[in-house]
């Protein structure tokens, strides 16, 4: 069934009937769930975070590479990270879907799926949103609220603090360049994995081809090429109370490292020297950008859509024994944590793997950017 | 200058300059503004009401007749109308706007002075959004954060309580039938009045001239046609105390004042008997209808957007006495408050004009309604 043969009102009956009943927890502070006008709750105590992201279908999605419930997954993973990079916690998600009318059923499901298995990681309730239709492209966006103690912003950075990141970036930007040359056979494979890509008794393929413009086509080994997909499909995005607690400033690298480090750096007034050769690169990134002819360092640096943790703490604390990544309901998972550079007064360099030192510039995405 | 020749590092610490300064009040409870990764504040001895709605180009919009600080103005409102019709105050808005790259510069900022004209009107701090690009339609869309002490559900209507409207419903779906026949003159005219069309002294038109498809054009006095033009494209939503204190369920009429009063009904498990003679029908609806061979009663009971408020209360507190709606920062202004009819055990009910009673049905705006 299309979604124009529904109707709206009986959509939302159904919606009532999914996430209302979750709604139930006693200390979750809910007065008004879904089907108000509005919502109602009370934070007494705490700090509340709000943060808005959106996903427009053609920028930032590509329905021949994924499917509904990957977009809704990765739709609340995004904003659940901006609350993480400021060291709260996600209570609460709104949503706001444009649909055109023509969409499945199915389809849409699948979408509320995504966004089921994400809330359910993070500990999150859907207390509402706007549905509606579109004449061209899909829009979707959510808002997470989210409730903390001590707040880590981008301005909190000491000259002297070391930086560092999370885990390692370039995975998702090497995943989209690799979802760009598959084969509509092989988008397929992928989107019709949906959340099974993680199961792999599911899968049959052992090689993934690209198709290649200037040469032969290539085969990637599809345990390697999987992670990095997943990376850019389904971002797991984590929290961690040892970060919380020693971090001087923080920020969720979606743009690109160089981009946010700036940000950073430009919120707090102060300079930073990275060195290249301590920015991690997975083994993954290493083999399909050799196989790709692509630089992983630039990918590291400049690609965008990790949503890995780039914050400072104090000289001393490195290195990290032990950090534990833990969003709720789901298993707990070591981080890897690697100090990258330093901030420093004023100049803005990275130490290039030859050793010289070079000007840090702005090289992520940005809309609009000419 | 077009958008894809700013970039968006530079177009966000452009808002941020011109919307970060605003926030300063020490009593608002901000503890971090635009330009983090989430906002953060605080309400520590109030309930927090959350509500989001989207508008989308070609849907909700039409930019042949809308300028943008119309656009920006009317996103404010409908999300304001949905806090106040929960009896909450408004405080907090977050914005996601999709906009393509080849919007003009001039577009951008019309857009954003209606959003700032809007939130002085509501007392609103804008504190975070999301810009993005897109490749057809424009999306927008936003999230308002309010506060309030009693919470006026959809859920409370009792048998026995007498059903209220604010002002009067249908001018919005008037204004837009106007709007839809206007040559393109017309159109020109009414979105170069931006907010200038409240300006009576900048206007030199006394008629619009409307194409009529089957007959010859006809003429609307602009006296007349202005305040249905301005319900569609502008609607100030209004707040008042009084209303609040006594009301034992709300809602805000945005799809249509039969199909908003059958979700009361479904939500309080109640019946209701409107009575279509005393349905308010302002004049200039009444003469805009005759012109156009338009039914002022279909328009006021199943016409959207006109964002007034219908509320229940217990019996025996009509007549309204200098009922006076508040909104922060703008002049008060006395609220009309009409009985329409009373809520009963289970039938829904609607006394028409020569006494039958009919069934009342839903026949509002419904997205993907076939």
């Amino acid at each position: 069934m299309r979604l124009h043969q529904k109707g709206e009102l009986s959509i939302l009956r159904d919606l009532k009937e999914k996430f209302n009943p979750l709604l139930k927890r006693k200390d979750s502070g809910i007065i008004v769930g879904i089907g108000d006008d509005a919502a109602v709750f009370t934070c007494p105590n705490e700090k509340i975070l709000v943060t808005t992201d959106m996903m427009n279908e053609g920028v930032h999605f590509d329905l021949s590479y994924t499917s509904a419930s990957q977009l809704g997954f990765k739709l609340v993973s995004v904003n659940v990270s901006d609350i993480y990079a400021m060291g709260g916690k996600p209570k609460f998600i709104f949503l706001n879907i444009a649909l055109r009318g023509d969409v499945s059923d199915e389809f849409f499901w699948d979408f509320f799926d995504g966004i089921s298995i994400a809330n359910n990681i993070y500990g999150l309730k859907l207390l509402g949103g706007d549905i509606s239709s579109t004449i061209n492209d899909m829009s979707v966006s959510a808002t997470v609220v989210g409730v903390g103690q001590k707040i880590i912003k981008r301005s909190g950075a000491r000259i002297g603090d070391k930086i560092y990141l999370t885990n390692s970036t370039g995975d998702s930007a090497c995943g989209l360049e690799i979802l760009k040359k598959l084969s509509s056979r092989g988008r397929n494979i992928i989107k019709s994995y949906g959340f099974g890509i993680i199961n792999k008794e599911k899968r049959q393929q052992k090689w993934l081809t690209l198709n290649n413009t200037n040469s032969k086509n290539i085969k990637l080994d599809f345990n390697n090429a999987e992670p990095l997909i997943k990376r850019h499909l389904m971002p797991v995005v984590r929290y961690s109370e040892e970060i919380n607690e020693i971090g001087t400033s923080m920020i969720d690298v979606s743009d690109g490292l160089f981009i946010d480090l700036l940000r950073v750096c430009d919120e707090s007034g102060v300079g930073a020297r990275l060195y290249l050769d301590r920015i991690p690169i997975s083994k993954n990134l290493k083999y399909a950008c050799k196989l790709l002819n692509l630089n992983p360092y630039k990918l590291a640096t400049s690609g965008g859509e990790d949503y890995e943790l780039l914050f400072t703490a104090p000289d001393g604390i490195y290195p990290f024994k032990d950090v534990v990544s833990t969003p709720a309901n789901s298993s707990s998972k070591q981080l890897s944590i690697t100090c990258i550079g330093e901030i420093i007064p004023n100049a803005r360099v990275v130490i290039a793997l030859d050793g010289t030192e070079l000007p840090l510039r702005a090289e992520g995405y940005q809309h609009f950017g000419s």
